[in-house]
């Protein structure tokens, strides 16, 4: 190793300890810090990020990244060195790009912004955080203005969060989803309605704890450089990839959600656990992208999690730790039960077959705020009727309405289409796993997901940031971003759920 | 303020952060982290201490520091700015003198030292850590040569723990309590002994958290700006004094130590509560001294927690909670089952009688070394000497005798003496707060501790490092540090449990 990547790798190494340990701080902040600790622990995390983007901004940086670039001229451009150093600069030039004054002024507004959006939800009133998302846009203006113009301003905002992927990609699968996702859930509305009131009733919470905890073992989680906590709000965070931890949560009215979201926030916890140990302390050694990471905490959860051949393994044991709520209820009621489809206003609570149309509603909106086609003004009024245009419903106020996302308060913006993307490529993985895995579904039916969990390791996991997202899926599937498998799926799935 | 002080307070503000992150990770390393996360957390903590370190010994500080010295001469040499100024310059001139290079080398020897002990205490083989211990012994010896020469050498190690407490100090109050220990020691064995069996039958490890709480809570402890957990070593840690985190755990063997564990780590945890907010992001915002800190967790478990009122009070709501166990035991049994006297062999199971005594070995032993009048060769044949000696028993084995301690295996010599301060200053501060307030018994008696809570906050706690032990023992005495009240306290109280 050449001196300046051997000083390249101190620095780093120093940088990523710190973004661990601010993991670490604000995984605590969820979990288990006593209220009193807030401020404190604001502080805390302030300071540490502060530094980790102080010591990667300095000109020695700078200086090295040019030198090794220069060094490596005429080498293997996909060697894990040169993807190192090319991610690193790509990171180095995002983070000089964007003055310390702008970052600074975001941080303050932020915290008014978001205490703005609780109090407009609380009172379901949008004119208390209006300005504040007015400020936002024209923040987010201002950042896009701190880049080379891109094919569409909103593509700049898109790469923060699935690098590599425009605005023309996310609305060319968009453009196919669109149609073919109303209609079926138009579809869905003309059949017999599925019963599911056996999935309403108490259920014991330690017990919907140690199913889930089977469940998440048989997925492949490593206990010994992981565990799972209760918090109000369910996730997956990465100390590095020896220590991922996953929290969840036990809603009453809703009891199963316990066991779906710990399989969705395993999936994202096997993501983490899977990069490659060398890249630990620099550049490589995290997830690629929120869509990526989205892709495998939805195929759990669902291709796998929503299946019949998975619950065809798992439904006796679930009906023994329940056998007053499902001993009398046969596997297919139940299958059909946990798949139905209800559209609702609620993106959280949304099922499989309508969550993307409440992503690309938001999506839609996002595109054209920044491109000053629509006022925020006039935000709530388009997303009523977005509403009404994709899942036939008007929210009777704006918390259940434009409010109910935590996202714009705090300036993620080019965050939502993530969630369609993880769900669009979950699909594509899925058929390139089966194509390469013909026992796919045996295997399932058997509990062993030993196959699956070491295809998604080489494929999707151990990369780390080594491969974009396109990079990740073209690997994968032979081809590019792919809205028809999962349209497919979904058709496929639900028609037959609905023909019972 | 100055801009020299508002620069200071900037710098000692992120210190502060990363100081407080490093104590979270550290707790989380104890209680939370999955085993496969050591070696990630230590690159973490190693990354955030270092540069805590790097960010307060530079020029800037120093120059800071002297400007502030220069404009504040004639000032009040005792408010709250003027220590701040002086206390950081302590420790900017401690931070100083000691060179990279050395910190570097005891971390690479602490880590194998560490190792090396481990090993020797599960094979009782002194031979296998006799090498390290003569490395640590040349390390202090170097490490004490950095600063000016003291009245004696282990004056500098001492003053690690104990700012401004000498080996004179501390020889003379030793020279006090040896004598006198070991005579009350001698009697109590000639009396009839105590039966305590009926603490040594199972408890339910569940109503012992409970009941735990319940003693916590009355003390004084704010759970939200606190929690407690439990961990194999029970320990007490401030995340600044909005976030004190106590850990417990239960001993089969010796199911009440959760109590009194409890009770003592909660008394270091009023101390961290009770520091100045003020002080928070600065100097002076931690506990000034391991001696002081532990005359705090003294204070509350043995003169409180196993004083006769305290249990007049509680005693009802124990046996309610172990009726089997403690429903036929009268009060009076009790009281003098947990605090009966038997000389043994390991320091952390030491009743209160003979536990200055195991610390005394220990300092003395440590003094030899330095002085360079014993070597560590002969040191496993001086501790079986000073233990027929001092407690009349001879340890069977080196794990049961000279390796039974971590503290030698990490370097922390000049600790183990803080432990017998703690017990001195904690029967002095009893005596000045019982002379403040005459009703210090009766108010115990009825569950009330809010009064010596308050004096404790005002005397002990709030001042956090403006004033250094000695101070602190002489602004809440009237007099210097003294064995006679923690004496007088023992030979009363134990003269009495055993002539029952």
């Amino acid at each position: 190793m050449s001196a300046a990547l051997d000083r390249l790798l101190v620095i780093l190494g120093e940088i990523a300890d710190l973004q661990k340990s601010a993991a670490l701080l604000e995984w605590d902040e969820q979990v288990y810090m006593p209220p009193g600790g807030a401020e404190t622990h604001g502080q805390m995390v302030g300071t540490v990020r502060k530094l980790a983007h102080e010591m990667f901004v300095t000109d020695e940086v700078g200086r090295l990244l040019e030198q090794l670039a220069t060094d490596d001229a005429g080498g293997d451009p996909d060697s894990d060195m040169a993807r190192l150093v090319a991610v690193t600069a790509r990171d180095y030039d995002k983070a000089r790009r964007v003055p310390a004054s702008f970052v600074a002024e975001q941080a303050r507004i932020l915290s008014a912004s978001q205490q703005a959006w609780f109090q407009a939800r609380a009172t379901s009133s949008f004119a208390t955080f209006q300005p504040h998302l007015e400020r936002f846009i024209e923040l987010k203006q201002r950042y896009i203005s701190f880049f080379p113009p891109a094919a569409h301003p909103y593509d700049t905002l898109l790469d923060e969060f699935e690098p590599g992927t425009t605005t023309a990609d996310v609305q060319a699968v968009f453009a196919t989803l669109r149609p073919r996702q109303v209609a079926l859930i138009r579809e869905l509305a003309q059949r017999p309605q599925i019963d599911d009131t056996f999935l309403h009733v108490p259920y014991d919470e330690d017990a919907l704890w140690a199913f889930s905890r089977t469940v998440v073992t048989a997925m492949g989680f490593d206990w010994t450089r992981g565990r799972q906590d209760r918090s109000a709000h369910p996730f997956a965070t990465g100390i590095g990839s020896n220590d991922v931890r996953i929290t969840s949560r036990h809603v009453p009215k809703e009891p199963l959600s316990l066991i779906f979201g710990s399989v969705h926030e395993a999936g994202h916890a096997l993501y983490e656990q899977g990069i490659a140990p060398a890249f630990a302390r620099h550049s490589l050694g995290a997830a690629t992208s929120l869509g990526i990471h989205e892709s495998q905490s939805r195929l759990w959860e669902n291709l796998v999690g929503r299946s019949r051949p998975f619950w065809s393994h798992f439904y006796p044991a679930l009906q023994q730790h329940f056998p007053a709520q499902l001993g009398g209820v046969p596997l297919d009621r139940f299958y059909r039960a946990i798949n139905r489809v209800q559209p609702s206003l609620i993106r959280v609570e949304a099922d499989e077959a309508t969550y993307n149309l409440h992503v690309m509603l938001r999506v839609e909106l996002e595109i054209a705020l920044i491109e000053g086609r629509l006022q925020v003004r006039d935000l709530p009024e388009a997303w009523r009727a977005a509403m009404q245009d994709y899942l036939g419903l008007t929210p009777p106020d704006e918390a259940t309405g434009v409010l109910q996302d935590i996202h714009w308060s705090i300036g993620a913006f080019g965050y939502f289409a993530t969630y369609t993307l993880g769900n669009l490529i979950s699909a594509q993985l899925w058929n390139a796993f089966g194509a390469a895995h013909p026992s796919r579904d045996t295997d399932m039916a058997a509990g062993d997901f030993s196959a699956l969990l070491a295809w998604l390791r080489t494929t999707v996991h151990a990369p780390g940031r080594k491969y974009v997202p396109k990079e990740i899926v073209q690997r994968a599937t032979g081809g590019g971003l792919d809205a028809e498998p999962y349209l497919r799926y979904l058709e496929e799935k639900y028609r037959a759920v609905y023909a019972g």
